[in-house]
């Protein structure tokens, strides 16, 4: 990438210590400087390689960046943009790898100085896997990742992480904020408080008898609590909407059942049977399902 | 199987048409006779010859069975055990494979004669497939099958049912129809309706960013919604209380997101996810998961 000399990455977790390593192969020319708040997880970045450099401290893992990647739990972006501010050189790109994009933006726009230029990032990859020990440089291959961006970013800033993502072979994509926060609550986050609230409605007594579906069904609630704590809470508005929907549908099944009404009942499986099938025919054309 | 001659199964889709392979293959002494109420359906049995012989007249195909199995819509049974009580032979067993269990008790009380024996059967197999060209010989190897008896039960048809199933390959474990009945709400019928409930409530723009876990949470809502709805509808008071639990446990999250409280929602995800873990453990454990 033209003029891209280093890049920074705030927290060497799976999806940080993911993205050091990918620009050490797909930037070779570009250092990539990794730092973590704790001195272990610093020790065992070390160790695994997976920066050029590891620094200790987090105003001088930044001065010298072309780009800045807050790649912490979404509730640490706020202070960790107060941190930064000043040690930031002049036309610096921040972005973040949050789930949620709306409060980054908002973070950003409060505590980062008018000389550097925030846009959002959300690339969609990770695994149930956690930490430096499972970082990859593969992680991106094929992943779709969606960058935000408001009337006021900066298009060249804009432009510089949509090549950043490309490089590290993202299909990109954009979205504002507010409609990717929208999104994102009805088809990640939702689902997460549902398969939360399906093993919660249930003993463990019961539980033992769980076969494939609901296996299926259940298995994002395996996520870390306090990642998707701070996920729904940075999208409250949107997650109360969608849970309020998901009850609406559930109330509608309920009564369909206790007033024996097969029609109404089949109708409403049908609905979603059918929205189901076209959905995978339209990710089969476009390659998303193999 | 001693004094085991022949056996009939009512309906021949996926499942009946596997067990009467699996049947011609494990027991290949015992003629496995087949009935479905469609000619054509008839017509593929005989092409894909997945029994020793397919009768085109229901009462026909009992009159010589040792053992009868309803493999139709759980809904079509009492009417099936109505047509064929008069032709039943002595000591004949019947039993079906439907997923509720307690309305298949109920109605063998009301329509079958005192002369015959029924038992619950819940073969946990199957497939999104349907239709006799997918029956296989393997459907029920390693499966669990559920024996639904109660105290009025025959003691020597129960054990015959055992002796059958577990020839088939499965692992056949015992219920009582209400015991089954409400573990399968919870654990099979409840993630369904939520499956579909989470589709319903979403629109199909926002679904085309459906990624892996969405597809995952929702996968069981593909299937037919016919099927379901009797399953449904059979099982109308455990499914209406299961839903109860639902709503009340995603009323919990909405209600921690919207107070911001981020450690009573931490703890709501932290329980789900240390209730998966522990599942998943007993599973691993119990060899049920690999």
């Amino acid at each position: 990438m033209k003029d891209l000399k280093q890049i920074t990455v705030l927290g060497t977790g799976l999806l940080g210590g993911s993205i050091t390593l990918t620009v050490m192969r797909s930037f070779p020319e570009v250092k990539a400087v990794g730092w973590s708040h704790r001195e272990s997880t610093r020790q065992r970045a070390r160790d695994e390689h997976i920066a050029n450099e590891i620094v200790d401290d987090i105003c001088e893992s930044v001065r010298e960046a072309d780009i800045v990647i807050a790649a912490t739990p979404i509730c640490t972006f706020e202070g960790i943009f107060e941190e930064i501010a000043r040690a930031l050189p002049d036309g610096c790109i921040v972005t973040d790898v949050g789930s949620t994009k709306m409060m980054p933006g908002v973070w950003a726009r409060q505590k980062l100085g008018a000389n550097v230029h925030y846009v959002g990032s959300h690339p969609i990859a990770g695994s149930e896997q956690r930490g430096v020990e499972f970082a990859r440089d593969d992680l991106f291959y094929s992943a779709a990742c969606i960058i935000t961006a408001t009337e006021q970013s900066d298009g060249e800033a804009v432009k510089a992480m949509e090549r950043f993502w490309s490089g590290l072979g993202c299909y990109v994509s954009f979205m504002t904020p507010q409609e990717h926060d929208r999104v994102f609550a009805d088809i990640s986050h939702l689902p997460h408080a549902m398969a939360a609230a399906l093993i919660n409605a249930n003993d463990d007594e019961t539980l033992k008898y769980a076969g494939k579906g609901f296996m299926d069904t259940s298995r994002i609630a395996g996520g870390p609590a306090n990642i998707w704590s701070d996920v729904f809470l940075t999208n409250a508005d949107n997650m109360a909407a969608g849970i309020e929907r998901v009850i609406g549908e559930l109330e509608k099944l309920k009564a369909a059942i206790g007033e024996a009404d097969r029609s109404k009942l089949e109708k409403l499986l049908r609905q979603a049977k059918d929205k189901r099938t076209k959905l995978i025919n339209y990710k089969m054309k476009k390659r998303e399902l193999s």
